[in-house]
């Protein structure tokens, strides 16, 4: 009898504690409410239709209760946020933050511990987070699982890869959620270090597409101190679970109230633009953390890379480690003094910011695939590479030294020489590194996306904001935004870039029209763009390897995958090759003070204008898949009244990505406000196009 | 047929290649041959008698095949080697190293793999080790255990402690080895991590002594790159195996070849005094990596430390966290610039040449029991620790600062953070650091003793050689001898110390008649002898707590428990009060041309008599166990027709360690070669003696 009364006044408290809250634009709502149970559950709309099925959320404990049942509501507060930020680099000189928040005080009556629920609500889609405010109950505790649920309300189409803790290398699989199936893959897929985490779990930003056209992602923002959240699915109801990446000894994350989750984030639009150009990720992180960012610049560059890629030269001195995987018999070592000043030579003379050069250290004989703790040192460079001389040189030439710190997932060995390492980059004045994590983890045991690592990733770029150096990360756990908080991490990798072309399956063409509705809401990605010579049978006619697009989509990238930090990856002689398409490279920026979606569908095209912060230019980029593609384009971005000179560089006649890639036109005409542009894309094409103000 | 043939071509290749080794002594014998099937195995005999039955060697790999049957030696090498050394700092200034060695070269059958076991033989035991070639079939591999047994011939007596993956600080079973077990021990002892790998695995050094008056003793040393290795004891049949210390996903040792095992041995003699002196341990060890040794130096200390176990002060700025394990109310920090500046008058005042200070960086306030990742940056002080004053202070005085670093068992985090706490040394002139390893070992799932670990408490003294900084670690894995090649190791705590004194059940009498047979075997210790006040309830009348010895057997065990680092434990305000006592901690030297062990029993009686390097001035140490002792010792070891001045620090009549514990009596008699003392030890007491050369 009195179970049955609890259980009564508990139903009753759970329907009077639903609770609404809407985004600013009133189009998508939230409803979160206590089960009769006490459990916690939400669920979405868009527009009044249903989105996100009733999910649960709660939290599991090792060693004591979970925080998933028998809550009451004590407090709940509202509040209406509109505010307005400016990042350091950006897609747009200033950001709004603009959402509806609720928070949601809750008590778990058996265990005394509270909780609290927080959803912030844009016009973009839903966050929520779980905060664990400071209380006697609950003081350190460890994480076994998170139980949020993703329930979705049909079988939609789905850009996914698997779930794998060490790695987001992959090509995406577009299907319907019933069909996602990790043992269903061709794993010859060129990724060094794989540990897919069951066959049904897929990774987040995850990318959807329902029957009736709503477009949808699932995606988490600031994952600070906590693994990172794949997705359980259960593919036969279309129900998604947090499936959060291990540490060694199965525990999931170490905490110590008062902290908080990462946000768990849920995007719906009818209009695909509204995602690819969403800020929300980057809203729901942190300010800045450092103050004077004066010496935080973007960079463009080239470097001593993409021929260790092709098979010319190696990363070691012996002289066998090529990209290949396999042994080469003897080439010549990249990393010379000789062939730097080369590089150095070719960027002073077109302007670029910055020189990097991988295999500059001792170590790379012997560096992979063996799960070695003492690797690198991060300091002692190979005897042909001087280190002085060209830190001299380029200061000569006005050029900037790239540090490359590749650990080969040896974290203790980095972590333990990291002052060491960025001293010798202050002494040579070397503004910024790229770290690399190609391998297992040491400590063994870890990956690359459970708490530990997410750690470490955080903290280089916290320890390298003291020497002022900018940083650059793959093989990284994906970034949620943590650029707002560190914009010295200038750009990560955490997809499957470019390089894949060079010597494996490569990416397929539609690969970039995937990413900037996944991987790139996080923040900047170093894809390495700029790949004239697309076919790999140009340095060796065996070779099938290509690039899966055609050369006018490679300069295209350049604005359509943002970054602060991009490469010209190709080598300096096919630059001076294709000298004219090499100039829309030189002319691109890499700081914007707006960005323009103009056409969006994932996995089909993708069409962006940004203006260059401080300018009138403007640099428009549009790509496709493997179909081709025409479309036009309206100039109505561009200062009414005003003459603009506008450099098309876009695919030939009868380019093709596979057939013909390297076939492409370039036109200069003069436009204004009311001009239209027809743009006719190649299959795997794309258009690039400066537009500056006619003198 | 074929299978047969085999057989008995490997069984006659067995009985041909049974091989002797013999100590150069001739007392000791070690047969290793293979078995009928390939088997690695070995015997030991002392003075004719089977001291080790037979017993098999091997390594199991993980995904390979184990090495360990299918063997056939290929190649047998011999040698003879007598050669001495000079210790930068130890107990004689001349090491000889005499031994006769057998080099077995095998090869795997099956596999082609080839492995070497190498034998050293002793006067006083038998060390061999597994030796991995470089060679194409085997590069990087992973020992998933080691195979090596132990098997003895009776029940003897065995002093043991259990095989805890985390910690040695145990008081020691005295048992027969068939009632070892792990399940019947009372774990209520003040240790603060406990990780005990099974009931019947103990740890090593294991000091044993057999029915027929035996003594053996089973150690390992030169434990590098490897785990430590416990024992695995079958109760029923006194067999043992090696236990190797697991890391966090049950992996044993990732190694690379050419790559050594540990030296694994068996210590054996009818005068145990050849045990407690040996110098085979630091033999086994690599000579000093550090070319100039200049600026090692014995160190003699008293610190900031104490008076927190004994309750008058905390380690916390807020003044809650004494030694006590529990919440004390607010009590005064210890580590003042003023409290500091008192330690340091006091050492100046009676020439002690260091001053430790624990608790003076921020952090105390949560460093304990809760597996925190950040606790101490090593670099920030408390804000009434003026570390700048106190440096000029202590330099003014002549006196040096000893750092204190406690990582809480975060190797992660003071990895990450070691160049910047040495420099801070660097910047205030601190030669020395205490480190310690109080909690479960971060990174997650590594324990104390595994090889990671192991790795680390070897590196630290290399990265702090870099820095001309000496280490003192606490909570390490035990020493085996690595202070030959890190000198600057110089000294560590690695068992139950003094301390447990202070706030547990203590150490028994007998404790430190056990530690020269075991834990001392690899090492100095740390053991922060010299309390005076020997009974906690001096300082609180509820406490119960005492040093289980008489204020003279503390005196005594600055002599037989070498260490060239010693710290006069009490505080200051005690040792004035017994300053007539005091004067023996003030006179006794700290470096040794020579040792002379007199007595040795192990769990009963230690004798030891020392001369001062460079002097004529010899101290003597005798202690007993919970029994009192009369005995009468020679001091022939003077040099003959000379005169001494010998001052005794004896126990009292009524001396008891628990009922009269501060009872002493001080003579001072004049001495030659030719003189006799009797030395009459109370209950838990000592005598200490200092002999001058005459005026």
């Amino acid at each position: 009898m009195k179970n049955t009364l609890t259980l009564c006044l508990l139903l009753l408290a759970g329907i009077l504690n639903a609770q609404t809250i809407q985004s600013p634009s009133k189009e998508i709502s939230v409803a979160f409410k206590l089960t009769a149970e006490g459990k916690l559950s939400y669920s979405v709309t868009y527009k009044n239709k249903q989105v996100v099925n009733e999910s649960l959320l709660g939290i599991a404990l090792k060693d004591i209760e979970a925080l998933d049942t028998g809550f009451t509501i004590t407090n709940t507060e509202n509040k209406s946020v509109n505010e307005s930020w400016k990042p350091v680099l950006g897609e747009q000189s200033t950001i709004q933050n603009k959402y509806n928040q609720a928070t949601f005080s809750l008590v778990q009556k058996d265990t005394g511990r509270k909780l609290d629920i927080v959803f912030k609500v844009y016009d973009e889609g839903v966050a929520f987070r779980y905060e664990f405010p400071k209380q006697e109950k609950l003081n350190y505790f460890i994480i076994s699982d998170e139980k949020t649920e993703f329930n979705l309300t049909g079988n939609h189409k789905v850009f996914w890869i698997p779930g794998d803790y060490d790695s987001q290398e992959y090509v995406y699989n577009e299907t319907k959620l019933s069909e996602i199936d990790n043992d269903k893959l061709n794993l010859n897929n060129g990724i060094a270090v794989k540990s897919i985490g069951g066959r049904y779990v897929v990774q987040s930003p995850l990318m959807m597409k329902s029957a009736d056209n709503l477009y949808l992602n699932i995606f988490e923002a600031a994952v600070v101190n906590y693994p990172v959240m794949h997705l359980d699915v259960n593919v036969a109801n279309y129900k998604m679970k947090s499936h959060l990446v291990p540490n060694a000894i199965g525990d999931k994350a170490y905490l110590q109230t008062p902290v908080v989750s990462p946000w768990r984030t849920i995007m719906v639009s009818d209009d695909a633009r509204d995602i690819v150009s969403s800020k929300m990720i980057l809203n729901l992180n942190e300010p800045s953390k450092i103050d004077d960012t004066s010496w935080i610049k973007p960079m463009k560059y080239v470097g001593v890379w993409w021929e260790m890629h092709v098979g010319i030269s190696t990363w070691d001195l012996s002289g066998t480690q090529d990209a290949s995987q396999k042994s080469v018999g003897k080439k010549p070592h990249g990393a010379t003094t000789e062939n730097t000043k080369r590089y150095i030579d070719f960027a002073a003379k077109h302007g670029f910011d910055g020189v990097l050069v991988e295999g500059w250290n001792i170590g790379w004989e012997d560096w992979f695939g063996n799960w070695k703790e003492e690797v690198f040192d991060f300091t002692t460079p190979y005897p042909d590479f001087n280190i002085q001389e060209i830190s001299d040189y380029a200061k000569s030439k006005n050029v900037k030294m790239i540090m490359h710190h590749e650990t080969s997932g040896s974290v203790a060995n980095y972590e333990r020489r990291l002052d060491r390492a960025y001293n010798v980059m202050k002494k040579y004045g070397y503004p910024a590194v790229k770290t690399g994590y190609v391998g297992k983890i040491i400590p063994r045991g870890e990956f690359h996306d459970g708490q530990a690592m997410v750690n470490h990733f955080n903290y280089v770029p916290q320890r390298a904001a003291e020497y002022k150096v900018m940083v650059n990360s793959h093989e990284s756990s994906r970034p949620t935004g943590v650029s707002r908080t560190w914009p010295n991490y200038i750009a990560a990798e955490a997809a499957r870039g470019n390089e894949f072309n060079g010597w494996s399956v490569g990416n397929p063409p539609v690969h970039e029209t995937i990413l900037p509705f996944t991987r790139l809401l996080g923040g900047p990605m170093d894809y390495t763009p700029g790949v004239f010579e697309i076919k790999m049978s140009h340095y060796d006619p065996n070779k099938k390897e290509q690039v899966h697009t055609t050369l006018a989509k490679q300069l295209a990238l350049y604005i359509t995958m943002y970054s602060p930090l991009q490469m010209a990856s190709d080598l300096p002689q096919n630059y001076e090759k294709y000298s004219d398409a090499f100039q829309f490279i030189k002319d691109v920026a890499l700081d914007w003070d707006e960005s323009k979606y103009l056409e969006a569908e994932p996995g089909d095209y993708l069409t962006i204008a940004r203006k260059a912060k401080g300018t009138e230019n403007w640099f428009v980029g549009a790509i496709t898949d493997e179909n081709p593609r025409n479309t036009t384009i309206s100039l109505d971005f561009l200062t009414p009244g005003k003459k603009y000179k506008a450099t098309i560089y876009q695919d030939g006649k009868t380019a093709h990505w596979e057939k013909n890639p390297i076939n492409y036109e370039i036109k200069t005409i003069e436009v204004t406000s009311k001009s239209k542009l027809k743009l006719n894309l190649a299959a795997g094409g794309g258009t690039a196009i400066s537009i500056f103000p006619a003198k």
